[in-house]
């Protein structure tokens, strides 16, 4: 389709066909912005909801440069692209946002520690781990439990560790690698809470600030959040803004960035990062006057980026699980009778357990009240409760 | 594509590739159900945004009958389709919403004044107008001038003629009708302001009601909504929103329903009706807490409804209307720059003269500056001003 017959002034390609790019569908066509998706199958959730899919692999040469002709400029909905494809996008004049250095720290967690390290940026202590007496020397340093992680391929907890001895280090280090991984250690932060701070940033260097959200996050898939993260220092919550604004400034991110991030109560430490909106910025369909998914948008095609401002005092968003019980339509209806204000976003996946299908959004003033609705509805879709 | 395999429970099918079914397009996808338009062209602005387009027309039943198999509900983006295949489409057992009987009061004038007047919803006087003696003997009660419409086939100001006597009648009563068309003659109503009320209704009879909005017409075409009307007095405010709930009930309207009305400071006159999304409840997509569009696949599925709470004390919205001069893609950067909190909406459009091909949005406290910002954007992205 020519872009002329239809008033859209752009195409912006997605490389990913899942519920981040399912969910920029909705601000590309308010935008008048065309969207084109690489997903694998048709039926994946971008899919379903963009005309313009290309059906094909992200790790293909081939089908990421059939997929690439045409856009404007391309993004992600997840950092699995092999650099090496993205340098030969490039080099074929296909912009490509975030660039393939930048995008680098998302993928590779050992690149990102030391880069954070070289900008000084606050984290927990790391280090390399190529041997068990190396992990040794680490945790008599860093102490116990250490956590260890693969420094590349994985992502919702898979590929994290967390261990208490030498012994149990031992077992998971006997266990392949992906091509190219390494094995990571890092100290173990005792916590009182996890923070994520969101920006957007376009070419042109202008950025914008969301306000600090608490996450939580259990088997290492984010459950839920709360915009703004109550009671934190407005102190805090600035650093924690300024310390995502010069990342993504010094990486040179442009798009979404969202920096995941340990509160001690007292300090900031840089946990992970994500250069694409991300799960903690879902809360902005509904919450903020621009969506993580908009601005995201609006970045890479360096647009004027617009306002992250709230809309609410309080926003919650909760995650719907997959379960081996439950059914999504048949809980439909109870879930809407229950609570007309609360937002449903359903991922257009089938069912299976642990896996994301979907998140509710609640705005309001008291955030019990909020999450008491999100994680009731949230858990009825699940099938965890019937009443 | 097999819902089974997408998550979806439910397939809405709506008649019509323009910017109302294009709006839809969010709300199926965050909801999980699965929509499909019915459209002449592949470049029609809902052709755009959805991927399931059947391309074919709404007076042609056997494009309708191709479109509707498989889908679990029709409804329309139009007012368009011959009653004769609506009835058609029921008695092969699909679910059309508005039924055939409904939507014909949006589709006739004369039916739908006379059905207004059976159920005694205040309105302007009107008589059917055979000749010219029929109109003079009209006009002698209502005075002039006199409000001439066509009772089939006009919209957006179409089909509508403000004439001052007689001699300026008899031109326009010589201009061929449409098939089925009579002409109509109604009192033209001194009116201090237009207002809008809006509600969605659903086959088992729950409705609600949204604020109750001030429209502003510039050459019979929607120019500008203010969400709630300013000023207007509480009484007068729920007067409106009971007449909208009272005609959705009587008249057995499903999905959403505008009242337009005449307020001429003491007392209502309703206009028009639509029977479906429309432009004064464009607002409601950032501004409500369940926008229209969402409301209306709500109803039509019989699933409960969404809150119509606004978000803030005021929206206001304004349509960007094609000119000769301006060019929607280079005057996005400077409007995007001036007013982060703006959210723009284009509806895929080549620009026309007169053409809606667009509309903005702000939210906010102080309806002079919201206004001042709307029509700015407005006027910018139509060529008209410049800076």
């Amino acid at each position: 389709m020519d872009l002329a017959d239809t008033g859209a002034f752009a195409r912006v390609g997605i490389v990913g066909g899942g519920q981040l790019a399912r969910m920029s569908a909705a601000p590309a066509t308010a935008l008048g912005i065309a969207l084109r998706v690489l997903a694998p199958t048709p039926v994946d959730p971008a899919a379903q909801a963009i005309a313009d899919t290309v059906i094909g692999r992200h790790d293909d040469l081939d089908d990421l440069v059939r997929f690439a002709m045409g856009c404007d400029v391309v993004t992600f909905d997840h950092e699995h692209v092999p650099p090496a494809h993205l340098e030969q996008l490039e080099s074929m004049g296909i912009a490509v946002r975030p660039g393939p250095a930048a995008l680098f720290h998302a993928q590779d967690k050992l690149h990102m520690r030391q880069a954070l390290s070289d900008i000084g940026v606050p984290s927990p202590k790391w280090s390399r781990v190529p041997d068990l007496a190396t992990l040794a020397q680490f945790a008599d340093d860093a102490g116990w439990p250490v956590i260890l992680k693969a420094s590349r391929g994985g992502y919702d907890g898979r590929g994290v560790w967390r261990v208490e001895s030498l012994a149990a280090a031992a077992d998971i280090l006997e266990q392949p690698l992906a091509d190219g991984a390494e094995w990571l250690a890092e100290e173990c932060i005792d916590f009182a809470q996890e923070l994520s701070a969101q920006v957007a940033r376009s070419p042109h260097g202008q950025a914008v600030a969301y306000p600090v959200v608490r996450t939580l996050q259990k088997d290492g898939i984010c459950a839920e959040v709360v915009a703004p993260a109550p009671g934190l220092p407005a102190s805090r919550a600035v650093a924690a803004q300024e310390l995502a604004l010069r990342i993504a400034k010094d990486l040179n991110v442009t798009g979404m960035l969202a920096v995941e991030m340990f509160d001690d109560g007292y300090d900031l430490y840089v946990n992970e990062l994500a250069m694409r909106p991300h799960n903690s910025g879902h809360w902005t369909i509904e919450g903020a006057v621009t969506s993580q998914f908009e601005n995201h948008l609006r970045a890479v095609l360096d647009l004027p980026l617009g306002s992250p401002a709230p809309l609410a005092p309080y926003a919650v968003m909760v995650n719907i699980l997959g379960r081996d019980v439950g059914d999504l339509p048949s809980a439909y209806r109870h879930v809407l009778a229950r609570d007309p204000g609360l937002k449903v976003h359903l991922y257009g996946k089938a069912v299976r357990p642990g896996r994301k299908v979907g998140h509710v959004t609640v705005l309001g003033h008291d955030v019990e009240e909020l999450l008491a609705r999100g994680r009731h509805a949230a858990d009825y879709f699940a099938g965890v409760i019937d009443e």
